[in-house]
């Protein structure tokens, strides 16, 4: 299995939207089993986005779906910094 | 809802054995939704844990499941380090 643990910075007041654009874009995505998306609880501008693949190659394909792209394109605008804070092995039970 | 990102520093050679204690531990735990143990794909000694519960209440109480106090007894001398990196609100829905 694959994980991701991200963190993206949103511009001002935007956090909500952006928030929304990317549980949006990431309902049913094929090989995905896990993809969660919180605000931090300390400031109003970060978003912690944590996710588990069946593989490296599931998380790849899900950037060609049409549903991520279209909350990519809504999203850019609202992104003021993105980190990718650690890629993980989850066991596979 | 409440999220919280952890993360841990195994003894050397210990992770694989710390991470089924902290798999085996929080199986089916009152008021949780998610609680994800990866291996950092980047070294051989820090563990992410990714976790989703109902409130902060329902994850204290946790502390206090038999499972999780036994799981914590075999975790201990495998624990190098600790850090809670964020607490989180992830969206209800």
């Amino acid at each position: 299995m694959y994980g991701l643990i991200g963190k993206f910075t949103a511009t001002d007041g935007a956090r909500d939207e952006l928030m929304r654009h990317l549980v949006d874009g990431s309902r049913d995505m094929p090989g995905c089993h896990s993809y969660v998306v919180a605000a931090d609880s300390t400031d109003t501008v970060t978003i912690w986005v944590t996710e588990v693949w069946d593989s490296p190659d599931a998380h790849m394909a899900s950037l060609d779906l049409e549903q991520v792209q279209a909350a990519i394109s809504k999203a850019r605008p609202l992104i003021a910094g993105m980190a990718r804070i650690a890629e993980t092995s989850p066991p596979s039970a």
